[in-house]
């Protein structure tokens, strides 16, 4: 409970703050200047190049200067302002914001405060609905997109492996308009509050690439603001697309104000737990009044999502009584509470329309929280859980006729059968907003290991068309995640999302495993290390057994040893085939036959080295 | 390549000589008093006790007296000399074995060679046909069964989840017989050579527990006899089933004695690596009489199956050529290479029935081999691989003719949505035989974590009905397993298996999960850590935050602290309902109502702490 005072303003690892080895950063121009979109080009040892879809903001932009007290470059700052349908606000309209402004560690310069001017809706679902392309939505396509037209340059055209997406159908070439569309229609959103210009815009929804979220914060046991903004700069370095700051012990106002304005991806928070510590902890002693004004602060920030667990009605809490684990949200547990000391409905549930003023006023997005989800396989897809998702529906409706975006959370624990049925569940119910769940767990029994268990069920509800796939780390239910647990849920879970998006067919999907399979089967070991999802680890592994650098261009690896490798064994039979001109197929069905003497006297080496 | 001469006899790392903690090892006797099977039984905190299935054999029982140079105990001995099908020979009828006899790295007190009399057969296979119950299948169905007897007492009953088991009918106890019918019927496997009576005996086959298999073995560039040796004990401490020893470095005929002669799980080699390194690394030098006399060699050695590329047909090959990793099997390229220098068919298929003869003399089983599996996500599923499964499916069949026990070898990389094709033709072309596969890896793009992108797939096939799934660690694709990687690539595929059974439905799976999760509702932190797959790493991680002793008893854990506790929560509620004599339904839906002004009085906590 105690920590020692952090220096003001805490400086970042430098490890932090490096290219990604192999990749060099690239920003690629839209329609105006400014819309600039970032991305990380892998050159391949064969000369060709492959470019991928970037998180890491300008941490890994070795031209950028990173100052964690001044916080990143405003890049959305003009477009807000050009829309002309916000106000900068004299002061906060909270008044806890108010009672932290002195704060010691309160962060030093941060933006000034916007919101929507009176009677305008500054969402991007709004927009959308008007028929506006924002350069948010610009930016966003211009992402999704990640220069695809050169993959048929390089030999990797855009094909797809044979695959099955339920009836979800991929556009050859994500176009502005395209992202309007889908936002338009309640099936993505682009999360991006009027008070967080330092974001580069993305787009969750199952149409485009799944996306992952990496959960950070701090508890009242352990940990600091810098750990904190070190965690979310790592999450991002690794591939999160989104983040939440889920931090519930002191200094959560000047912690969460550290990370946005460090933020290059959308924050998301779970306002209750705040709430919950200005009352003392006490569920029973929230309000709305104390919640309303948590929402204010907390988006006056910049935060551009909120789970809020609307879905918990009081009707819907005995049918939590004979589950394994009852109730495990912990959103879901302080409402409960709350309820049942008070008998009465959820204040959340009440207060809606509410909240969605507030949202559009600021542009924040819901994530309709699953305060009933299952805890454990034995209580999946129960009564509680689906009662509450039809709920979620129906608040979705409320959402969208204020055009404020929605997606939708979802479990848990799910054994591999029962998790189609959620995504069904949620498709029909809450009208293809984005899913947005936590793995699912497929089993209970692997504590130390359940972000494994979680990204079997990931890959599978990726794969059926969730659009965000929460991480879970190798700490679940144990305790708070380190960096090196970041580390691996991170990966854990690209593996889930990519393979999940090679499942759907996702146009670009195919293209990355093709480049690091050839560079594999042509022994350009550096570029199997670059195009990785984690190049870092997979040379250093390679090396430790094969350490010298030499071995970097090496025909096989510690695995097999020289004499052993298949690959190199196939690569001779090609090579051989290519120096006598024959098709691959006719020197191994017909011109090695008639050579097959030959060989045994030559040593029966196919190929023979330069 | 150098290593230090070894110290002989090696020693055990003390680490790996100890119980696991939680477990205690308990043996359930059958019809007869040497049939002794191991189980762990964990005694909970709220006096229950639950018992696990155990691969680790003696090593995990503190009684029992562990020399690696003696060997651990012939409990098979009687079963195989009772029968009197078999004969001890004077010597080896294998030339290199007889080479090999003085080697001062030798295993110094083997057990003698056995081999079927003239005219014998000796395989579980036979047995079954004739309706006989082996010792073997009575202690591999008490094994099955993990006393599951006791769950009803234990509030814990057998049930099932909402499952999808493709057909497949589960019984509610594994008898003897039925062990015995799914042997007879080819759809299981019982991996007994008579050679290796220190077997604790165990079934292969979709109707039982799915099982995983772990790969070990030196190369040419590393690793010792007593590395690989621990590496065997501590993949079956974390829980393999089976092991295969992939050797191709020095010594792999001294390092196979030490590892069989110390293991109570079946044993698996790639014979055809052994075979290269004798003709000096050159696959087309391999000769048929080579192979028979490794096979020979092997066999009296104790191997329990051996992988054989015999499904890689000379025409089969050029089906690769354009695939954009070729051929990636080891055993594969081999074959392949020979073929193509000597333009002739693979001299295992051609000498298939006679490779039989040698099998059914020691009740060696087949792992029929993939030595085209893809090697990429672009590769699956195609021309090449399925021509060769079909092979399989003939070889089966001339397997089965000869009584000898078969299991199909399976992917390798294959894209989620293609993963049922592979079991369907399988079930369907090898008439139901066993499928083992690896992985499939479920995207070309994560070295480094491939133990991930496989157990995904391996989840998927086996809850499709793969009855053994072959581990892959995160060094896969860039070096061989260190012991840290062994452990990691065996959770991740016990997580795999585990996910599938209780998909299938299998009657046991659910009350593992439902245990864990009680234990974890009822923050019996240290019931949670000992159910769990890896107790040791569950307790290591709960500890790196709340290291205290006094912890294991908290009503919280570092994730959420004392005041968040979700869980908490939900239990305080249902307390308060059994104080007051109320169900939990009617307490939250009627009794709290009445009582919520009270309990706003009293401070608002449900549930007051004795």
């Amino acid at each position: 409970m105690s920590a020692a005072p952090e220096p003001n303003p805490p400086s970042l690892d430098r490890e932090l703050n490096r290219p990604i080895p192999g990749s060099r950063k690239i920003y690629v121009q839209g329609s105006r200047t400014d819309v600039l979109v970032p991305m990380r080009e892998v050159a391949l040892g064969d000369g060709r190049s492959f470019v991928l879809y970037d998180t890491s903001g300008p941490y890994t932009d070795p031209k950028a200067v990173i100052e964690l007290a001044s916080g990143l470059p405003r890049i959305r700052e003009r477009w807000i302002e050009e829309r002309g349908d916000t106000d900068v606000q004299p002061q906060s309209a909270s008044a806890h914001a108010r009672e932290r402004a002195r704060h010691p560690r309160r962060f030093p310069t941060p933006p000034p405060i916007r919101r929507a001017k009176p009677g305008a809706n500054v969402t991007q679902l709004h927009y959308a609905r008007r028929g506006i392309i924002t350069p948010e939505m610009e930016f966003a396509a211009i992402r999704e997109n990640q220069l695809r037209e050169r993959l048929a340059e390089l030999g990797l055209p855009v094909r797809r492996q044979r695959s099955e997406s339920f009836g979800l159908r991929f556009p050859e070439v994500v176009t502005p308009e395209f992202v309007r569309e889908e936002i338009a229609a309640g099936r993505a959103i682009l999360p991006a509050n009027v008070n967080h210009p330092e974001l580069e815009p993305m787009v969750i929804g199952r149409a485009f690439l799944t996306k992952i979220n990496a959960n950070i914060g701090t508890s009242a046991l352990s940990s600091s603001i810098a750990e904190e903004v070190e965690k979310m700069i790592r999450a991002i370095r690794y591939g999160a697309d989104t983040v939440m700051d889920l931090s519930t012990g002191r200094d959560i106002h000047e912690t969460r104000a550290w990370i946005i304005r460090n933020s290059p991806v959308p924050i998301g928070t779970v306002p209750i737990y705040q709430a919950l510590e200005k009352v003392g902890g006490r569920p029973e002693a929230l309000s709305w009044e104390v919640f309303r004004d948590t929402l204010i602060e907390q988006a006056e920030q910049g935060v551009d999502y909120f789970t809020i667990h609307a879905g918990v009605r009081l009707a819907h809490i005995p049918l939590t009584a004979r589950r394994v684990t009852g109730i495990v949200s912990r959103g879901g547990s302080i409402i409960a509470k709350w309820c049942l000391a008070h008998h009465r409905e959820n204040f959340l549930y009440e207060h809606f329309e509410e909240i969605c003023e507030i949202m559009k006023a600021y542009d924040v997005a819901f994530s309709l929280g699953d305060g009933l989800r299952p805890g454990s396989i034995a209580d999946a897809n129960d009564e509680a859980q689906f009662a509450e998702l039809k709920t979620l529906g129906e608040l979705t409706e409320i959402a969208w006729k204020h055009d404020v975006q929605v997606m939708i959370e979802g479990p848990g624990h799910v054994p591999m059968p029962l998790i189609r049925e959620n995504m069904d569940k949620e498709l029909a119910w809450c009208k293809e907003a984005p899913f947005y769940t936590l793995g699912p767990l497929v089993t209970d029994i692997a504590p130390g290991y359940d972000h494994i268990a979680s990204a079997i069920g990931a890959a599978l509800i990726g794969w059926y068309g969730t659009a965000l796939l929460c991480y879970v780390t190798p700490k679940e239910h144990l305790g708070l995640p380190d960096k090196d647990d970041v580390r691996e849920g991170i990966i854990a879970y690209k593996i889930a999302a990519h393979a999940a998006d090679l499942a759907k067919g996702h146009p670009l999907a195919q293209a990355r495993d093709d480049a690091l399979s050839q560079a594999r089967f042509a022994f350009r070991w550096r570029d199997q290390f670059h195009l990785a999802l984690d190049p870092e680890r997979a040379e250093a592994f390679h090396d430790q057994t094969l350490p010298k650098e030499a071995h970097k261009l090496a025909h096989f690896c510690s695995m097999c040893g020289p004499k052993f490798c298949s690959m190199q064994i196939t690569q001779e039979l090609r090579q051989y085939a290519e120096a006598e001109g024959l098709s691959a197929e006719a020197a191994i069905e017909r011109g090695l036959a008639e050579r097959a003497e030959a060989f045994r006297q030559g040593g029966g080496e196919l190929y023979l080295e330069a």
